[in-house]
């Protein structure tokens, strides 16, 4: 008999559970402090949502299943489509309609290190507006995330606007541009050439070749880049709108104060098909790790869920990369203790320590107190275990004299505390 | 083609899942007052896990399929058995291990008003203590959760102890107990002829029969239902060990602050095999809703999935029939609403409301700017439904003066604020 949790899914005790419940807390934090609202949506789906537009290799990937009454159905491997559905479904909503949620998508994947088959992400959108502004602020929230996490300093934010590289290309010609771009999304993982083989048999010439290669090398300064780039083809209207935009949204990325964070990278073009603009992706500074994040806009998707045309931006952000980024860093904060916990000498006056510790918990505090039947060592020990920060004893004799004892865990002084003035005395100390 | 949400399961807008939230919130600050710390376990698990234990009600319930790889498996309908796998596999965890969890479960039922596919529901159990102080700490927190929901006077914990009923049952030589007992869990779905011809079934004769119903019958105030239980077999040492139990339970329960909420219910049993002492359940008042969420005592239940033996208690809350309860009582809180909206008179000076905005959110507050193209006018009309607490205007002769108005969107007042003092002036209003 196999009870053992499946491959790729985890039992996670509170050790491992508590850093990504600060993750989580942190990334919800920051995107409700822009106004992001919170939905939930179903963790089982019609199959049918996904064959419409998700990759094939997502569908390949998905658990489907038929269930009593004979439906195809998948656990989501993605939220997206089920939020086009939510945006087509409710006419009536405000534009823009900004949401978040956190919840666990489902892949059945190759398990390994920072890839599960069941993960955590959180989906951050802005519906109904396609401006500049939207996108620096899904950028903003980006940066502002590893902010807090007290990282800024070891990620970078690589930029790029589909549109840039679609009207060079056709500037020059190209006309099969989806085609090329699946080519760049896989250059870091070719050869110079197998680059360059690979480009030829999209139908470009040498020449064509050697301008994609030249200006999908482009990376670095944002403004310096955005220099580079229209000096490519300076006369083509197309080219120079797209690189104005991306010059703008630069200029209010300075004003969120993220855009150091931020580099240009023609390179980054996000291996899904429906991104119409703006992309981005996450990296940890040294790019030693994968992807931590990314993102972008998608103008298209939610029309073909419905009648109506509503575009998009936004990110998934998932937890498994950048854990190891704030690992690694040292950036993850030590377990959240018990603040008190209330030990009797004896057991007689366990009723005095149960009054005592839920007047503690009625004023916030994270209170413990005795649950088995244990000598007053045995109850520091037990202390000792969930480290709490300070330790209430209880005994007959003070008690006879209307205090009890209030040890500091941290310096071990102890004092002798009225009664009637536990909550107080523990209230400023805390 | 049908892409919509499946029976059962819902699309939560941010105005119907803000009430979820609440609650859930409320729920785990409780108990993370209490000490008990977060686990995270997997929402799929394989179907033997739930063979070895779950009711066959529940396993009949289930989504269950085959996954690629030929192992059955299933969407977790209770989280119970995962936990114990959990304790199981942690022989070095120090007793008692306090664990909390929100999250999904799912049940393939029919659905109707309060009971859905996919619900949200948190346990939280103690494992490792048989004490009376952990029962009374698991009462107290069921307490504390609907005081601060604000209606601990709409609500009652119904309490019992299998072994009172056992041990009653026992000294009259009804052998048979778990068949009697099945019964009387049904008691409140049978009529009187109906519940005395089962309990007959059973192989009771009429005299015990009439004495069951007696007994199953006592059901109000805790210290007095204890005084008559005592009058019936007042020489049965098992009997008063088990009466003393409750006793001693209701004096902490004094202690919590939490016993006006509780009374004494000999027909509250529970529909699961598993419990072996303390049960109970919480109602409306009025009787007039489903059981708002119950738990107990399940002292063998960890033994069975693995060589140690492990007393446990706890609870699992639901949300559906409590939620139902906070409509009609008024007490779920109006949606969070959005601090400051920072609107702009022009697009010219867009940076500087991007700026502003930015600074308030690296203080705490929820901002929100101009995401699409709009006239003054139209950004008000945007705050009037996000429903924001103040207005910064950004105007161009006001910043040529180097002040913004600011906008009470209560009271209506403007007051005209230096650019430099934006921060400090909504930090002491907000």
């Amino acid at each position: 008999m196999d009870t053992n949790s499946l491959k790729g899914f985890y039992d996670r005790y509170p050790d491992d559970f508590s850093d990504l419940r600060y993750m989580i807390d942190t990334v919800e934090n920051v995107v409700q402090r822009f106004g992001f609202k919170e939905i939930n949506t179903p963790a089982l789906e019609r199959r049918e949502l996904y064959e419409l537009k998700s990759g094939e290799e997502i569908l390949e990937q998905t658990y489907s299943f038929t269930d009593k009454n004979n439906r195809k159905v998948t656990l989501t491997p993605e939220q997206t489509p089920t939020r086009a559905r939510l945006i087509q479904n409710r006419r009536d909503l405000k534009s823009p309609v900004k949401w978040f949620d956190t919840s666990k998508r489902w892949r059945y994947e190759s398990v390994q290190k920072g890839r599960d088959r069941e993960f955590f992400q959180t989906d951050v959108d802005i519906f109904g507006s396609d401006s500049i502004e939207a996108e620096a602020e899904i950028i903003a929230c980006a940066g502002m995330i590893f902010k807090e996490f007290g990282v800024e300093d070891r990620v970078k934010l690589l930029l790029n606007d589909r549109r840039i590289l679609d009207s060079i290309l056709s500037s020059r010609d190209i006309t099969n541009v989806q085609e090329v771009m699946r080519v760049v999304d896989k250059k870091e993982k070719l050869s110079d050439e197998e680059y360059s083989s690979e480009l030829k048999e999209c139908g470009l010439k040498n020449e064509s070749v050697d301008f994609v290669k030249k200006v999908t090398e482009l990376e670095g300064d944002l403004d310096q880049k955005l220099r580079d780039l229209k000096e490519i083809s300076p006369d083509d209207e197309n080219v120079n709108r797209a690189i104005e935009r991306m010059e703008r949204l630069a200029e209010q990325l300075e004003c969120y104060g993220v855009k150091s964070m931020c580099r240009f990278d023609a390179s980054v073009v996000r291996g899904l098909d429906y991104y119409t603009g703006l992309v981005f992706e996450a990296f940890d500074r040294d790019g030693k790790l994968r992807s931590l994040f990314g993102g972008g806009r998608y103008d298209e998707l939610v029309g073909e869920f419905g009648g109506q045309t509503v575009p998009a931006v936004g990110f998934g952000f998932g937890y498994s990369t950048t854990r190891i980024l704030l690992e690694q860093e040292d950036a993850l904060p030590s377990d959240d203790s018990t603040d008190v916990f209330v030990a009797s000498v004896s057991n007689e006056i366990q009723d005095v320590s149960i009054s005592i510790s839920q007047q503690l918990r009625n004023i916030g505090l994270k209170t413990e107190t005795k649950l088995t039947d244990r000598s007053l060592g045995g109850q520091l020990s037990y202390v000792d275990d969930i480290g709490s920060d300070f330790t209430i004893i209880v005994g007959e004799r003070d008690l006879k004299n209307g205090v009890v004892t209030i040890r500091d865990m941290r310096s071990g002084d102890e004092t002798k505390v009225n009664r009637g003035e536990i909550v107080g005395y523990l209230s400023d100390k805390i």
